[in-house]
């Protein structure tokens, strides 16, 4: 009797210290092998190196951009290197963004064009390659789904504000997104969830960038733990066939909303 | 060293078939001890039995009706059965609810006297006391909360429809109370959750009034299991502090939306 | 030929200085004769007194309390003082309520209890008594309606937080019951609406209780002025059939929201 | 003392059948300057025609295609064309879309390019034409605005649905942009709305497509009027800056929701 290794694709891996980077080690441990996606080659490989040095089965696929093709390219390459019956893909987290917090005056044509490539054409090229890939699965013995697609959400996916106007337009395009493909493929056993970060995730970027010091960085209560958001997508994928979740939100205890 | 064991309260456990029941049994089984509420005496017992038999720690503290005092008299009781502290008061579950599904013209006086009484005078009361005895206990080591407070919540509780003004108007104003549960007592580490079961749940009344035979009563895609939902609550107990949810919804897979 | 003068039932009109003084005042303007039901008799006095020297038809109908059997007393003696075929009632306007706004735990047992009276209690019998009324009209010429049935809303109705679990929670079901209105009783022509009010209104009791000074108080861009929100509540009621709103929210240009 | 003639921008004007042709229309009437954008010249020319005939002043700028540049061009003739003083730009409508229902993976890249173009792209550029030309505008003496940006929204704005992963992507940006800039520009006195379309509006593309018969096209209670709508578009002008509202909803009055 064969196993059969299942895969989870992650888009936006990042530098190694986000949500994508917490999702990927997670699954990993939990004997998912692993396909990672993002621009930078050269922290995708060390952080693919690091997964696999703890034991996992990690491959990077670095992409020119994140444009629709570049997305389908990276998807044939991530079947043919994991190839079933050893292998199936049956998680997809689209976890990439390209984020525009400016007064809508300094918005450039540069912006909208960039915002829209990566959060629209990009992610409607990464569900469409998750969905026709998870219709090739039986349906799990286990949770009772052929597979899961997880979008990483924002409070600005769930209203506008003064200097959002970007960013808000494009997750709530990919909240949309997420909703439509949770009604037209949940009676095909496709599950597609939303979750909303809704807080400061301490990563290395967070810690350069508003240099709160050593206090607020381990004040669990103040900002959010990449583990714990990956903790929620573990539960995601998870959930059985008779009482899934379109959209939760996460905050740390003492965020202000 | 002594251990301390946990405790959760659950509201509303009916004839043991339903959500309620469920996650009574699930936190049983990992090892709380369980105080469960609801008005018919007999149900109760019997169902406290079932737990007890099956290696848990259970006590019935019946109900004489569902007003703000009956609440309070029961958690006076309840607290003096689990005394800190041997016990402490962790979880508590507000899944009581008295359900109007009329025309509005044929909701009567006596319907919108028990629906407030129940969905709101109670709930208020229980929320009350389980924030009152959550203050008392110190942050968990484990989650980072003094506890966890989950409401039990409906598609309409986010929706008003056409059978359902007096059963929306009282969901509503529970996930209100939740909301504003949330923000308020947060940033004392108190976690108040609201879980929208978006479908209809496998339970004895549903057999029975729905009739549709045991081909759609085996169909998990069809309808909600009342141990899937019991698992989410659970899951939101875990939560840890720097990332936890105030609201998810539920629904079977093939459930159109 | 007979003309039939049209009537509007205003609950809740305080002191004459909030919306439903300005309702009132406006439509008695536009020609409609105006039932007034407040608690405080003197001051409804008052104020049928100011409608009526300017010309209109006001009759005040005091409550002892806003109970639903006051309610539906009121609405008897409303239609005898305005009987067919001279009067139809045509719009009322559901402006009362008992806002709270305590930290939870100094929420008592009576404010609950005084919350549920007002604003749901007596808010589904006046609903019970206006769509009755409604139904026994002809479908207008005008705007193709037999009557109109405005709730004022908060921003309270669409969110919970620190200071408002009580308040909260009976707006949110007052705008679950308007919502269920809105959709029972549209297919009989029967338009209800839900005014989210979001932001400060200027009113003696804003006046006296902020004291912010003639420079605020003068300032059109932070704060709602009465007569505005009556604007909406004309408006919604000249909506024709084939395009009607159920929600709409109103602010000052500079709120911060 | 010269008069200043106040402009409206109508942006997707389609074949003169539809809301932004009725809003045209009925500013026109009120006593605007109309500037007509569409990508159809014939239609426009005639659209235009007609206003003009019946008094109006209204000028047609065809668009090559709804592009960034198309539109920030066509802004620039339009402001030679109504030069300040004895014009002003006060009203801006934004009711173009591309429109796609399908299946989702029935989705094309070029559906999703031409969908992020018009309703992305071209929309974030309209807006900035708007706001640049409002800001440089004295506040109204009756509404005490510079300017009002009204978008033409939809259910799809509100929620995703089987068909609709790209139409509703498209329509939820929309409503982010317009409530970002609500936020945004609200403290300069720049009124931004947007409508949700709850419905099917009766225009020639219906007659045709639908097919449903004179009896159905008369029914008002079944299909919006786009002249209805466009009262909603004036009323929210006219509103005053104390009590503005970002969103409102409409529908027929027999329209199941």
């Amino acid at each position: 009797m064969t196993t059969i290794k299942h895969v989870v694709v992650v888009a936006g891996v990042g530098n190694g210290t986000g949500t994508g980077a917490a999702v990927a080690r997670l699954f990993s441990r939990e004997g998912y092998a692993v396909a990672l996606l993002a621009r930078d080659g050269d922290s995708l490989n060390k952080f693919a190196d690091e997964l696999n040095q703890a034991g996992g089965e990690a491959v990077p696929f670095p992409l020119p951009a994140y444009s629709a093709e570049a997305i389908t390219s990276a998807w044939s390459l991530i079947k043919a290197k994991f190839p079933k019956p050893a292998y199936e893909i049956r998680v997809a987290v689209w976890n990439a963004g390209h984020a525009v917090f400016k007064k809508f005056l300094d918005i450039t044509a540069e912006d909208i064009e960039q915002s829209t490539q990566v959060n629209i054409a990009a992610s409607f090229s990464f569900s469409r390659q998750a969905i026709l890939t998870f219709k090739e699965n039986e349906i799990g013995a286990g949770n009772g789904k052929r597979g899961a697609l997880i979008f990483t959400g924002a409070t600005a996916a769930l209203r506008g504000n003064v200097v959002t106007s970007a960013f808000a337009a494009s997750k709530h395009a990919n909240r949309a997104l997420s909703q439509s493909l949770n009604k037209e493929f949940g009676k095909e056993n496709i599950h597609v969830a939303h979750v909303v970060i809704d807080g400061v995730i301490l990563t290395d970027r967070v810690r350069e960038r508003f240099a709160k010091g050593p206090e607020w960085e381990q004040n669990e209560d103040a900002r959010l733990n990449a583990d714990s958001i990956a903790n929620s997508y573990l539960y995601l994928v998870r959930q059985d066939r008779s009482a899934w979740t379109w959209e939760l939100d996460l905050r740390p205890a003492h965020e202000k909303w």
